[in-house]
């Protein structure tokens, strides 16, 4: 077969664009080897063509409109790396409408709007990829999408938002507090200046909905998951969660059991620090996927920055290059039919109690009566401290629905002899709800 | 695009084989969704057609002559599981000639003739796939072929036999012999009543032939590649190398560099505790794949097991009905040119060695004279236990060349006050070579 040239309009030359456009050129001759077709990057919409870059591009490249991407009949593929959701939206529809095939690393834009941006997709029978939408570098959407394509999804498991998993592996490992860790983040450029999508969980939250989507085959809605960041994460819980073998991770969990509404939610959680997720730090992103013939697998890598993020977008490149070369459109993607997703007070789990209670007889007492009103079991009581008239109190909690467990919060909150300040946090098992 | 029936033809129902055809039935509606092609397993060549089998296959697929899978014209897909080298290889290279897709998990083919394979393949025009051939449920090779296309790839390291990783871990947790972790590796059906591929590296060193090719881009030789198994490894240095805050795996190690002989082996290694390749234990496989863009990513999964190796076969027959659809090819394969291989006695690490020495001043005197001549610095010296008239003597020595360890460890073992007993184990650090 004849080699083409695949013409590729680049919209947005940000940290992520101005990878893609740089790692092209550098593994060029490679990626020549690699695919019967040649890629060329055509045109290039930036917000400010005449900002100094610190990498040369050909000032010809460049337009300060994106619509020219969409009016020239000869860009086959156009990425959009430009971020946010209304505009990226108006020139992801736009390109499909003209039959131009659509990569993306746009989380936001495809936890939103995905189901009515598939289904233009499929009317126009052009695919769009998004590989580098979800844990930069690792290829886990390649990985659901066809090669576990055979297996029934009953679980996936990940630390998917680096700044997170960052600050909360400096707090346990320099004793940083939370405003500490974040502040580094920032420096390093891990988080953004305005880093409340990262910390209040919802990155990892579009993410969860994308991998959710894809696990049960009908999209999740946004606003029907659960999602919690890390801004209430204290130094002292994560210390003393370790002492108890276990260490904190910001986790999004999917859990798809037949015939039953599936669990998606975004939580800190307890992790038993023998299992591989604990082992996970710093910037870095794991996903474990669970399926019923592979069993469980573990996807490793850096969930975001530059060249890692642009390694995905290449190979979504490469695919629809291959795609375009024989007319054909891979990995199923989501029916346009919504999942049923379980209230977030049905899911079930052990939990991380620690109270601040007064140092009396009888504070347990109540505490117990409490949570026995509830159905929840106790596994044991911890006292890590006790000097002075007030004292933290840890109860691990028996699996029980969340609801359950926030109910008896609320009472125990009502107790005089417990203050406002404490921490609930799930433990995850892994294993199958009970 | 109308529905196409996809035929296949399976030769081989033994414990894959068995699991593919009983997935394909059991995860139907599911991959009727998925994909846009019915499957459909058209005829399975089996050995015995009257051998009675644990579930119930109807009798007029069975056909005892593989050759009807090729003669039949209806068959678009070759599914070939039947193992060893020479009969699989006709089978293959009839299928290619009759332009039949290939779906093959048998790594020792692929290693030994791959290059013949995919030379007939590409002149024929069909694509050959072969997911299941390394690391079982892993998608290993999709990941390097597609996800990392954009990569120079410039390190793979992995456990990739979980035989091997069986008998170290219960060696090391449960104090068992070789010998003993070995047998109920056999009685729990890990390894084969044949156990010597597996345990004298070769299953892990066709598995390395076929990653390293892929990332070099050129076929490797297998008999190029330098290869040791797990038989000689003590217990005594399994427990010693534990306290030194290493686990010992058996690695397969692939480097490649720009412009130099690539390299290219399977050896135990001592892996640091805190490395994620050396929580990984059991039968579990992992695979770490630096890329120049990507990074180190690490992907974790059952290496081996009837159900998560159909997994990765059901992953290429989708593959080969998607690439039926539209008359495509994907994931480049490497070229027919033999990549060049480094020689064993050339690579560079940094190593472990246990000597039996005799207890009397002098002694390390000597052997420090012999690894000085040699160029090769000595880290640290340790010594476990001294009672007696003889002790063990472990040297940590600094990065040096193979051969000239190997060269030093002769002139060694020469000496009167060193016996045969010793054990020399590579340190991996997963960087760069120095």
């Amino acid at each position: 077969m004849a080699r083409r040239k695949i013409q590729i309009g680049l919209a947005g030359l940000g940290n992520v664009g101005m990878g893609v456009y740089a790692n092209l050129s550098k593994n060029a001759a490679l990626l020549s080897q690699r695919c019967q077709a040649d890629l060329d990057i055509t045109r290039i919409a930036v917000r400010d063509a005449s900002k100094a870059r610190n990498r040369a591009v050909p000032a010809d490249l460049l337009t300060e409109s994106w619509q020219d991407l969409i009016d020239d009949d000869a860009i086959d593929v156009v990425v959009e790396l430009i971020g946010g959701v209304d505009q990226a939206k108006t020139l992801v529809t736009a390109a499909l409408r003209r039959k131009k095939v659509v990569v993306t690393g746009n989380k936001a834009l495809l936890a939103e709007h995905g189901q009515e941006i598939f289904s233009l997709a499929q009317e126009m029978e052009v695919p769009v990829y998004f590989e580098a939408a979800v844990a930069g570098g690792i290829p886990i959407i390649k990985a659901v999408q066809e090669s576990l394509v055979g297996n029934a999804i009953r679980m996936i498991s990940g630390i998917i938002n680096g700044t997170c998993n960052y600050i909360l592996t400096k707090m346990r490992e320099e004793g940083w507090s939370y405003q500490e860790a974040l502040k580094e983040a920032q420096a390093l450029g891990y988080a953004e200046a305005d880093p409340t999508l990262d910390v209040n969980g919802w990155d990892a939250g579009h993410k969860a909905v994308l991998l959710a989507s894809l696990a049960s085959g009908r999209w999740v809605a946004a606003d029907q998951i659960h999602v919690e960041g890390v801004e209430d994460i204290r130094l002292g819980d994560l210390r003393f969660v370790e002492t108890l073998g276990y260490a904190v991770k910001l986790l999004a969990v999917i859990r798809c059991a037949d015939d039953e509404p599936m669990e998606v939610r975004v939580q800190p959680c307890l992790v038993p620090k023998s299992h591989l997720l604990a082992s996970v730090n710093g910037v870095f992103n794991a996903v474990m996927v669970e399926g019923d013939l592979v069993g469980e697998t573990l996807f490793y890598g850096s969930g975001a920055g530059q060249d890692p993020t642009s390694s995905s977008v290449i190979a979504d490149i490469v695919d629809a290059a291959v795609g375009l070369q024989h007319e054909e459109k891979r990995g199923y993607v989501p029916s346009s039919e919504l999942a049923a997703v379980k209230p977030i007070a049905d899911t079930i789990s052990q939990y991380y109690l620690r109270l601040h209670v007064d140092n009396r007889p009888g504070v347990l007492a109540h505490i117990a009566q409490i949570t026995a009103r509830h159905d929840i079991g106790i596994m044991s009581v911890i006292q890590p401290e006790s000097t002075g008239e007030t004292a933290d109190l840890v109860l691990m909690l028996d699996h029980a629905p969340f609801g359950s467990v926030q109910q008896a919060l609320a009472e125990i909150r009502e107790l005089e002899s417990t203050s406002d300040d404490m921490t609930l946090l799930r433990m995850e098992s892994f294993e199958e709800s009970p």
